[in-house]
């Protein structure tokens, strides 16, 4: 991006954000170097993560969230990496009015990412597509990520708040607890908190975190309706709380702390991937390939032997 | 693992397979001498996985499609990375009961693992366990997953024949074919296919499939009532089929093949993570936090710096 593009970027240029994003995604020769003028202008946005099982209500509350702080004259980025979200495409067609409340606003930026061939739910790539949000000046950042498997763990990694979403539907709070969702939640939502159940589920949530320590935030659950905007408004109060927490206690720069490091660890591992796998390396396992499918060696051997190949071949070098 | 132990391996002992997934699990020092020895003996089971959103009644089918092989004096593993499983313990009390046809059998082998930490769905040692099931003679292993993010792609990887199991509940196959399930499917289920709408919901999936190219192997449509064992024979029938498609073209070779060089690529990237990461180059990674938390640096800049040092101290080793 030209010197120009870079300062609309600056200015929270809708187009110069999305082209900003893309080159991110594309890892065009073009991104390292923005990238590095990214990274220099971030730390000013506000980072929420939202999450949950499939059926949660998750864009819902994204969108009504979002909503809300827009009324409140605060700038939004939304970054969906959801296969279920509307905002992401995965959902039904239906879903999709859900999002219009905000995607028509010239100041909250919405943008879907696909979570596969990453290490996990959140790729560097999406990390690094909400630093981007974050230097062009937005200054609450919300994303919704799928509660299952690995993505739970990188979204509690990279939001400064976690809000776990579930629904009153039997046995939700106890497979959530089981997935490790529990342990994440800064602040709970109850949605579709009119079902029946909804107040047993709120017990159920609150026994569960009463038997769990708490150094010094205690999270707790907050009902809403979210299809009908109920309870977004105590959602926010919570979250606004959580951060007033995370500001007194010095949580929010050992999070962020945490955040870089993990970020720079990612790096060293793409960057050692691409040193290794040189074509002539590529070519040394093809040839093993066949011994392998032989079980003549086993995988280890292998490994051992093009490891050892590769510390010989950067004697000197460096 | 002792020499007795192993031979007791080899002949399909319970407790020694069970002693040598939880030393594949934790990696413990004899692992790795272990897996060379498993991966030598390795290369007969059938690798079947099963995968589909939650709710579409994985486990069932798992459970029935096993008790089917056990009547036809095949043994089996079960090994379930579904956090939302009854086999992995993710599920309601309730659903447990579902899986008693089969846990009281002495030949059917159930491991349960976590997803959790793992570069996706499946971790390598889900692989690695996988491998001890198959060198201890399983002749069919059954690999259960939910459908969500990363774990898709991976049992595509790691099963010979990957079923998905849907159900009619609208917009179910849609969000599959979204979230990347109908790209994997050798075979799909349309479970539950008692209730409204199975019909149309099968029809939707041929119509996407008819639109797709297929080189050989076109996937189609059983439906099942697993809670009743209804189709899983048909099932059954249609996996056979697929494996000796495999057979007869040569895809079976190179799914192997293709399982053998991830494993093998996993392996170094770990071993270079190890090289990597000396208390050494731990401590200059702390000393530049600091001055990343102050934006002073970027990420990529740190991380050029330590892969620098990296090949600066390897100089004249290997």
């Amino acid at each position: 991006m030209g010197a120009l593009d870079l300062d609309r970027l600056w200015n929270g240029d809708r187009r110069a954000i999305a082209r900003a994003i893309t080159s991110v995604e594309n890892e065009t020769p073009a991104s390292e170097g923005l990238l590095r003028s990214v990274f220099v202008r971030t730390g000013r946005a506000y980072r929420i993560g939202i999450t949950g099982p499939p059926g949660a209500g998750k864009s819902t509350i994204t969108n009504k969230l979002a909503s809300l702080y827009r009324a409140a004259r605060k700038s939004v980025g939304i970054i969906a990496v959801d296969p279920t979200s509307p905002f992401s495409g995965g959902a039904l067609l239906g879903d999709r009015v859900r999002m219009t409340d905000v995607d028509l606003d010239e100041e909250v930026f919405i943008r879907s990412m696909a979570s596969r061939g990453s290490l996990g739910g959140l790729s560097r790539r999406t990390m690094e597509a909400v630093d981007v949000l974050d230097a062009a000046g937005k200054e609450v950042i919300l994303m919704e990520t799928v509660g299952v498997g690995q993505s739970e763990l990188d979204i509690a990694g990279a939001a400064d708040t976690t809000v776990v979403a579930l629904v009153p539907e039997s046995g939700d709070s106890i497979q959530a607890m089981k997935a490790g969702l529990m342990e994440i939640a800064d602040v709970f939502v109850l949605n579709k908190a009119d079902r029946a159940g909804a107040d047993q589920a709120v017990m159920a949530i609150q026994m569960i975190l009463n038997f769990r320590k708490h150094d010094g935030w205690m999270p707790d659950v907050v009902k809403t309706v979210a299809s009908e905007g109920a309870g977004i408004d105590l959602l926010a109060a919570r979250i606004t709380e959580h951060r007033a927490y995370l500001e007194r206690s010095g949580g929010l720069r050992l999070k962020r702390r945490a955040r870089i490091e993990h970020r720079v660890r990612e790096l060293i591992a793409a960057r050692l991937k691409v040193d290794f796998w040189t074509p002539d390396r590529h070519a040394q396992l093809e040839r093993r390939l066949d011994d392998l499918l032989e079980l003549a060696v086993s995988p280890a051997q292998v490994a051992d032997e093009l490891v050892a190949d590769f510390h010989r071949t950067h004697n000197g070098r460096g």
